[in-house]
């Protein structure tokens, strides 16, 4: 009798701290994503738009999405990490480290850096800080994410409990800001917007104000775009509506690029300090979004400043500013609470 | 308290004569966005197909379709021509100057030349001249288009009236052949039909037979991949249905694909003389296409001649031909009234 | 008044035994196809994925994926071959010779190797070797087909009837390996696998688990992208329902990515012995998969053997190995039934 040939995905008792798991099927990205990523998503900041601005920005040319690189070393992960989870918790410390090119192949390799059992004995947590890493063996992008994943063996002990100590936020000294990039010839017009860094104050809520409703086809491509195997995003027999989950990534990309009207001199993300997913999205939700501005900070590079972002996707309109109700619990319509650090002109 | 960051659009007051916008957000378009648009169309025109083709043509490569040049052009002027307009009520003078390359950089810019306020004191009528261009300073296309818009301030008074005075048709002498361009070796064979230009009579009319059946996806991918960012294309909730009309250059890329069959070497488009979306389209919708032979012209290239056609979308079948009622309005399945020249081998 | 410019397509009294068809359209084929072929599949085998995978395997870099060059050269014919066709009835002697790079252009050509009228006078069956050659004039793919065509003008004679010896399957001795192709020092871990050739046994069959929900956005996406003009799969008007009947090569696609789990390893497919459309599939369908194994054998190369695996795409979960009932007709969940040789390593 040969062993079973499929990949059941991992279960909570078959990770050990210190472990690396270098995640399957690198990837080259090109043209081609990149043109799948707009056609996908409203994406309009210029610096991933066009080659020439660019280039009038000290780059070499326009550089794959900061977030599809994030998606496609994420997608590599899922086979490892989160076949069998039962929720995505939570991001920290995600930092962009180099650009990625049309014409270079990622991989992903993750270390598993914590490990809880919950007290139910039939699930834990699990944190794996996951890099990606181009075909030269340059890091590109690494994040920790963790995960509550299903424990198979219910009988095996359960793991001494390990919490990684994980940063609130990216410090603004430890952002990597691209080699060359240069905001002090900075072309406001073509990017679109007049507003510099110092035209944000902290604490103030951008309302995006734009809609998209999310089809099955659209969200579907982009996930199989990233490589992501999870099978509750396409597989329609698991939900008596038919309806398939939308890969919170996804909502991370609509909601980004929802977000240019009103930041679109945010243009390039930098760090991940944190994320939730929450609540599901599904086909049919018109999705929006809300910014907060949480901090600034100055770089070293000419012109190029660091603005902290709260981006908030939500399912209903007029409701910037609104996250969580009395008892700390996302409000229903909230879809995702991320934090992140862009690069904007000062 | 800061400033609105987000873009509310241009009202009919903000315009005045000799304005040139500069719009925002170049692009660099490349084999990604060409296997797109031979994704979201049925486009078989052998010379955006094949670089092979191409070359037996004269030409260095096979160029960005013409259509994709003139949605990434356009698409960048909706945020400051026609967010808040009411209606895009034509287009004239249209020419393409050069072909678009992937790689090339596009950007447009637009000046007012005419303004006409309407008698109800609520809305005015701008007329725009378009012009795209690439990273070498080069204009590949320009335009005419209007379109109404509301006025915001309604006690703001009207401008003088000024209505360019604009041609009917590009004159034969007037078109842009490409460089190099040469059909004395064209392959009918392998363009798919064998029917030159002398096989054309002026008059004829041809049903183009095929349908294609709009879904939501495809139209907000095509419609995104332009960046064109009028609300009513994505936004799911601004009608009770759900449903989100179509963008008029969809319908116009799927009218011109659908077009091959009957006119397979009508093979590039080199100038728009008129258009009207004369009823909106929404998904469900099955678009068919005819065409009318309007004129034909030499021209000084070897081989090359010229072709005005009439092309028109409509939403039922067998009704070729039929285009207006006896008050002179467009038929209830009529979706899009195009004029255009198009290079044919003669 | 002018000859009709439309195609018709070709019926059963058109064909000739020796007649040779050029096929129209030749296509350019970019990394924006590739692209699409990843959005539109869960592709994952290593090879079709990455540049840096593909160069350890003695390549220049990673070809366009088996199954996309199948369906450019398969497109081209149907305008010429299946327009009329009320069946596509087989497959047979398909072998991949070349593989196909970004950058190619594919042009389709078929002869006519065999012809017989059905006893109803009113249909016949052709069959035709189709050969698709890159920009170089190599041949990069061959294969027969055979379809049943409806008969236009009933009172032509039948043809005499030529029924070509077709083989079963491709002799191991002919299957043709990329040039360079080498698997000894390929990694397991990066192609997502441990299972190599001798883990297989003959009979064993696999159940891949996963399921994709098909949307019409997505197959009429893929079957435009291949220049097939069937009208079945795009015009919502020629049924009831509105459903579109899914292009045969979208199942295939998609089953065969889905082979991914449990085949990861079958990364090149170089031979299609035989192909059945077993059942018409619609949007709605969720497709799953699972194979046989039919045979192994050696090659000459360094540690590349070949596998010929029975693919299967079901409309059902959990029903592998179930193909037929106990007449020989298909199951009614059966919608296709291939068989294939691919390269794995030994």
């Amino acid at each position: 009798m040969p062993v079973s040939k499929t990949n059941p995905g991992w279960f909570f008792e078959d990770y050990s701290i210190g472990q690396v798991i270098e995640h399957a099927v690198p990837r080259t990205v090109t043209s081609g994503e990149r043109a799948l990523y707009h056609a996908l998503y409203p994406a309009r900041h210029a610096l991933y738009s066009s080659d020439a601005f660019a280039q009038s920005c000290g780059l070499a040319a326009s550089p794959i999405d900061d977030l599809a690189a994030f998606h496609v070393v994420f997608g590599k992960t899922v086979p490892d990490v989160s076949l069998n989870a039962r929720a995505n918790l939570g991001y920290a410390e995600g930092r962009w480290l180099k650009p990625v090119w049309p014409g270079d192949t990622l991989r992903s390799s993750s270390e598993v850096i914590g490990l809880k059992q919950n007290s139910n004995g039939k699930t834990g947590v699990v944190y794996v800080r996951t890099r990606g890493t181009n075909q030269h063996g340059e890091t590109v992008l690494d994040y920790v994410r963790w995960v509550m994943v299903k424990k198979n063996d219910l009988d095996r002990p359960a793991p001494e409990t390990v919490v990684p100590d994980l940063a609130t936020a990216v410090e603004p000294a430890d952002l990597v800001i691209p080699e060359g990039l240069d905001f002090s010839s900075y072309d406001f017009t073509l990017a679109g917007e007049p507003h510099r860094l110092g035209d944000y104050q902290i604490g103030e809520v951008i309302d995006h104000v734009d809609g998209v409703t999310v089809e099955e086809a659209e969200h579907m491509m982009a996930t199989r775009l990233w490589q992501n195997t999870s099978k509750v995003h396409f597989d329609g027999t698991q939900r008596e509506d038919g309806k398939r989950i939308v890969y919170g990534g996804h909502v991370i990309s609509m909601a980004r690029a929802l977000s240019f009207n009103g930041l679109a001199n945010a243009q390039m993300i930098v760090a991940l300090n944190a994320g939730a997913h929450a609540n599901p999205t599904f086909s049919g939700t018109t999705i929006r979004a809300w910014s907060e501005v949480l901090d600034t900070a100055e770089t070293d590079r000419p012109g190029v400043g660091a603005i902290r972002l709260r981006l908030v996707a939500t399912s209903e309109a007029g409701r910037a500013g609104e996250l969580k109700d009395e008892s700390g619990k996302y409000l229903p319509h909230v879809l995702l609470d991320l934090d992140y650090w862009a690069l904007m002109p000062v």
